[in-house]
This record gives structure tokens, sequence and C-alpha cells, in this order.
């Protein structure tokens, strides 16, 4: 079983099963209130659903988002967020013959039945039963809620996962099962691999297939750039740009593999300007993990004619259009979005975290703070001033 | 050399060489105003130039967009227009070894120098000497034009070709070879490949690589949508719908491999609507021809979640921007550009045109009419009406 930091010996005691638990979690009870940490109930797993005790979850962008309720079509209240963890699984429902009691699993917000066309279709990771949908509030299964106030009360589900909670509810698509025999990653670096890692990472080698010897710039240097970055460097790039208007960012950023920097806020001429003049050029590869149109922008322009490819993981809550012209794509210039890094979650995460356990990606840096759960509003506050990456909250 | 319907037999005579050649072209001399046939004098070609006689021409899309002055920033007048031609090499400049006269060539308006990166890079056919240009009105080599009236003021270039005249200067990147031994087309099918077939089947080939058995959506059905769905058929595409305003375009289609049809003026729902009811879901290929950015965004919508892919060739004059949001782009949809069907025409139009001789690509249906220089007004009044596809224009 896993080892290193966060190991965890000893299985869930299976007196739980098929009952409620009353357990801790943090409720979002409206946009931007702070998170409320109190005793919910967790209903017992329904039919192809398995209950989770969750170990580590950690914060992301999308997570704030969400508890902001910036898109407003999306909003749900009472609802536990969370969507990247690791945990044990606690108990299964009728069916659910792929992972069993004791199983180490991480949640995935964007699942993958195995059925459905675009399982199917080697092209494509977004299945079409559960796959990533930020409107979804209930289980798949029955249209319900498997969480409610100790008054009773539904509290709605997020992104899949909801895992700011000790115990939470997947459909089985939604998880990855980590009993692998060779795998040597702790139960925090499982806990990376949920969301961030995985998507900077995947984006840099599925979604672009960086090449070695290649150019990159990478916009925005939170956990998902910083990630991307890291995918580039294990991909032998040569030329990695960050792109940030804080300063601080760099000094980690340079740990992991950027070799050049650009704040903005120091310069006279566009970014993509500079870039081209340091890429004769343009930069083969160029990656928006801001979410602003301005900045996705920029980095189209910042990429190569004939062949530069600009990839879109920033989460754009403006009503705002691509600011592009359809005869800009005449360019040669292409921009796609990657979501999940490109990965198919349960049938491509376990070589990825073998590849972590080798090396190849480093996971250490992106674990700067950790908290217990009851301090998740300072969490918050950390990753919205940039000072943290990923701080692990346990139970 | 070439047999069939337009052989040509003999070779041009050389008493013409190194002197300034007086011979008929149509002149654009205002935006809209009728082309005027008249005598103009074409100058000798200068180092890495070629002078070709022009057998035929024919007239695209692209002509009367640049004959109307759709893009102010893009209007110079007196100008020859017209890209899409074949020809026999009357003489070369200093330097030029790849040809030598009486070769029959191919002008290419989007050339390969084969030397810069674009031209090195496998993933690009946007050279960066002499890539398309349409900003371009002079030879690149000394700036200034080959061509004048017999008052000696200077008659400007288009698109690196101006095959309106019966003699023209191009830069020798801008032209292909086409004095290959297997070569079994006709010098009117080769005129073809100079453009719009090309550009159609290789947007089919190259850009989107349609496999067998795929669907396939074609928005306008001139001769460049109708060399997309005959690309897609030669692929094996086993649906290939075709939307068109105008019912007489069916009828053809119906020849070229299209096997459904969508007049949008007789339906009340939105074609992508239509389109995914027809397909499970979506086209895994659509193909945007008409340069309208709402017809754009039906053929983005219209393109399967997860894996569809919206390729553009539609020349859009408006200023809008790409209507499509950037978290569209995360639902797994793409969206490409394509310029001269992805070819390297150099190194890559020989083995399509012998692809052609060897029927994979039936070219016969895209000549629907003939006229001689003289009535090229009337060519472009065809076009317009929709009653052409390709007018082979004779001298």
């Amino acid at each position: 079983m896993a080892n290193g930091n966060g190991s965890f010996k000893s299985k869930p005691t299976s007196d739980t099963k098929g009952k409620t638990i009353t357990c801790k979690a943090a409720v979002a009870y409206g946009p931007g209130e702070p998170l409320v940490v109190e005793e919910i109930i967790v209903h017992p797993p329904k039919k192809m659903e398995v209950r989770i005790k969750i170990i580590y979850t950690s914060i992301c962008h999308t997570d704030i988002s969400a508890w902001r309720g910036e898109n407003e079509a999306q909003r749900a209240y009472p609802r536990i967020l969370g969507h990247e963890a690791c945990g044990i699984v606690e108990s299964v429902g009728e069916g659910v013959r792929e992972v069993k009691e004791g199983d180490i699993v991480v949640p995935i917000f964007n699942g993958e039945c195995g059925e459905c066309r675009s399982c199917k279709c080697e092209k494509s990771n977004m299945c079409e039963r559960n796959g990533v949908n930020p409107m979804k509030k209930v289980m798949e299964g029955d249209g319900t809620t498997r969480f409610s106030t100790l008054q009773g009360k539904p509290i709605f589900h997020f992104l899949n996962t909801s895992t700011f909670s000790e115990y939470t509810v997947v459909d089985s698509p939604c998880l990855v099962n980590f009993l692998h025999p060779q795998l040597s990653l702790s139960l925090k670096h499982l806990t990376l691999l949920s969301c961030g890692v995985s998507t900077g990472v995947g984006a840099a080698w599925n979604t672009a297939n960086v090449h070695s010897g290649s150019s990159v710039a990478v916009f925005g240097l939170g956990a998902v750039g910083l990630a991307v970055a890291e995918g580039a460097r294990a991909r032998g790039a040569s030329k990695i740009i960050g792109v940030d208007i804080n300063p601080d960012k760099f000094i980690k950023a340079q740990a992991m593999g950027v070799t050049d920097f650009i704040n903005p806020k120091d310069e006279e001429k566009p970014v993509y300007e500079i870039i081209k003049n340091m890429t004769d050029g343009g930069v083969d590869y160029s990656f928006e993990c801001t979410g602003n149109v301005d900045v996705l922008r920029d980095a189209f322009l910042s990429a190569h004619l004939g062949w530069g490819l600009t990839v879109v993981l920033g989460i754009h809550a403006s009503p705002r259009l691509l600011p592009i012209h359809p005869m800009e794509l005449f360019d040669g210039r292409n921009i796609v979005g990657s979501v999940f890094g490109g990965f198919k979650g349960k049938s491509q995460l376990p070589h990825f975290a073998k590849q972590c356990g080798h090396g190849v990606v480093k996971l250490d840096n992106f674990i700067t703070h950790e908290l217990p759960l009851e301090e998740i509003n300072k969490a918050f506050d950390l990753l919205i001033a940039g000072k943290s990456l990923r701080c692990l909250l346990h139970f």
C-alpha cells in the first residue's frame, strides 16, 4: 500500500456499511460566504456508487470560482465543494466490482464510464455520462443527494466529487483505484493527481504533445501553470517562459523548469512581442492558465506562425468571446482547450502515477501548506492571495 | 507531356526571352468595376523569377473578394487578379534551376521556398518568405512590378500569381513543375489543382485527416466545398452532409459524394440541431466554406462533443470575431483554419496530381464552363450567381 508521508496503514472499520455517517464537512451556504465547518449526514452509497473516507483534500481555483458563484446558473446552496482529494473506500453500493472496502482511491471530477462513445474514442476524455459538468448538483443515478444537514435538508454535490467532507459518495466511474503493486506515491502526492498536477502535466503531454527542444510559454504560474512547466521540462523543452504578475512565483517556478520570466507589470511592450523577440518569432506551445481573455490573446499571439499551438486551461467566467478573428486561424496557429489534461482518468491515471513515482514529474514542490479542515477558510485566503500552490487539508 | 483535353504540344518560341512581351490581360481598375481586357506589357523575369505563358486560368471567390475590394487595406489598382491557372515556362531569370523553358507549371499563391523554418517544419505549409499574403502587390525580390500599361504605368501583382494575363511573372518558389513522367492529367485538370480542388481535398486529407466510416458536414457547396466532399468521399466517409441555400447545387453535389442535403431556408430548426439528430450527436468533421460567421458557429456546433473538428476555409471579411466562448473549447470540439488544404505546394502537389490522375479524386465535375479571356466579366457573373463551379478562361 502507499508509503511515505501521509501513508495510511489501517483499513476503515466496516461497521458503518449501509448506515448513514455523521461527520465533519465544510459547507457553502451562499456566494462568497465563509464555509461553515459542521457535522452533516452522509447517506450510504446506492447502486454503482462508492462512499469514500477522504484522507486529504486540497483547493483549486475552480472551487473558488464556484464558492464565489461566478457563474450564476451554476449556483446551488447549501453545497459541499472540493474536487481534489485522496481517500479510502468505506463501502460500495450494489453492482460495484472494481473497488472494495479499504482500497485507496482518488475521486475524479471528469469521470470515465468506459461505455459511451467518448470513452471508446481515443481522441476524447469527455465521458458523455460522467464527464465534468458544473451544472450538476445531484447524483447521476437517482437525481438526489447523499448529503444532508442534521436537520435533514439536502446538501448539493459538486463536480461529481464534493471532497470537503470527511466522507463523500461518488459514482463509481468518478474514482480511480490506486491499489497498484508498483505504486510508490504517498497519499499526499496522490491527492495532487486528482486535479491540478494531472491537468497541467496532461495539457503539456496529451493535449499539446510538447516535444524535446521546443519552446513553451506558460501564462499564470499557479499550480496548474507550474504543472504545465513541470510537464514541459519532463518532455525536454529547452525554453520555458513563465508569465505572471506576482514575482513571488518566480522562485518556485525556477525549481520546476521555468527558464525565463516575464512580469507584464514591468514591461512596456505587449508580452507577446517580448516572447516573439526571445524565441525567433514565437513559441511552439503557449498555455493560458489565468481565465483572462486578454491574457488568452497574448498567449495566442505569442505562438509561432505556421505551427504554434495555444492550449486554454483557464476558467473563463467572462461572457466575452474568443478574442480571435476567423482569418487569424489561417496563420497556422491553433488553439485548443484541455480538460483534466486530456487524461482518461480511470484508464490512464494509474500509469501517470507510476511515472510520478519514478520521478519523471516531481510532486514535492506543489505542496506548500497543510491545515486541518477547520481552517479551510484560511486555506482559501492563501490560494486567493497567491501565497499557496496547494494547501492540503486533513481531517 | 500532358494529354487529354487541353493538351499543349508545342513549346513557346524563345525569341521573347529577355524582352518585354505585349499581351492581353484583364486589368482591375477599381473596386467592383468591370475588368478591362487590354494589352499590357510584361517585363522579363529577374533573379529567381519565372515568366509563364498562361494556358488556362479560372476564377475563385478570393478573386471576387479582391475585385470588390472587400478588405480596404488590401486594395491596389490597377491590378491583375487571378491565382488559379496552368501554363508553360516562357523564360527564367538568373539563378532559376528547377524549371526551364517549355516546362508545364502551375502557379501557387502559397509558395514554398524550402529554406525557411516553416518549410522545414512538417506541421506547416505557411512559407515565411513566399506564403500567401493578400497585402503583397509587388515582386518579392526588388519590390517592383513586372506589369505595366502601354503608357508605362505599373500594374500591381496579386497573390504571388496574377494569372488573368496571357503572360505573368512569379517568384520561382510560387510554381510547381509538372513535368512528371507519370502525369496523366490534362492542362485543364491541372488548373484545378492550383487552388480550389487542392484547398478542398487537402482540407479533408491533410488538415482534418478524415477517416473511413466517419461523418462529415460541408457548409457551402461551391468548388471548394465540393472538393472537400470529394476528398471525404475518397477517404471513405460514410455520411457527407451538404448545406447550402442554393438547391441547384445539390444535383452536382450528389455526383461528388454528398449523401444528405440541408437547405437552411427550408428548415425551422437551427442547422446544427438537424445535423446532431442525423448523426447521433454531431459529425466527426465539419467544414465552413462560406465566410459567414453565423454559418461558422453552426458548423462548430454541428461537430460532435469530445472530438468533433471544425475546419475553417471561408474568407471572413467581416470584422466580427470567432463566435465561440473560451469555455466552449473545453467541450472537446476543435476548430482550425486551413490554407491551400495544408499542402506544401512544391513538394506535395506532384504526388496529389498523380493521385488525381489515378482517379482517386474525380476532377471532371468541377469544370462547368469555358470562355475566352475576353468574356471574363461574364465568368465573374456566373460564379457570383452560383451558376458555375469553375469556368476555365483560355487565351
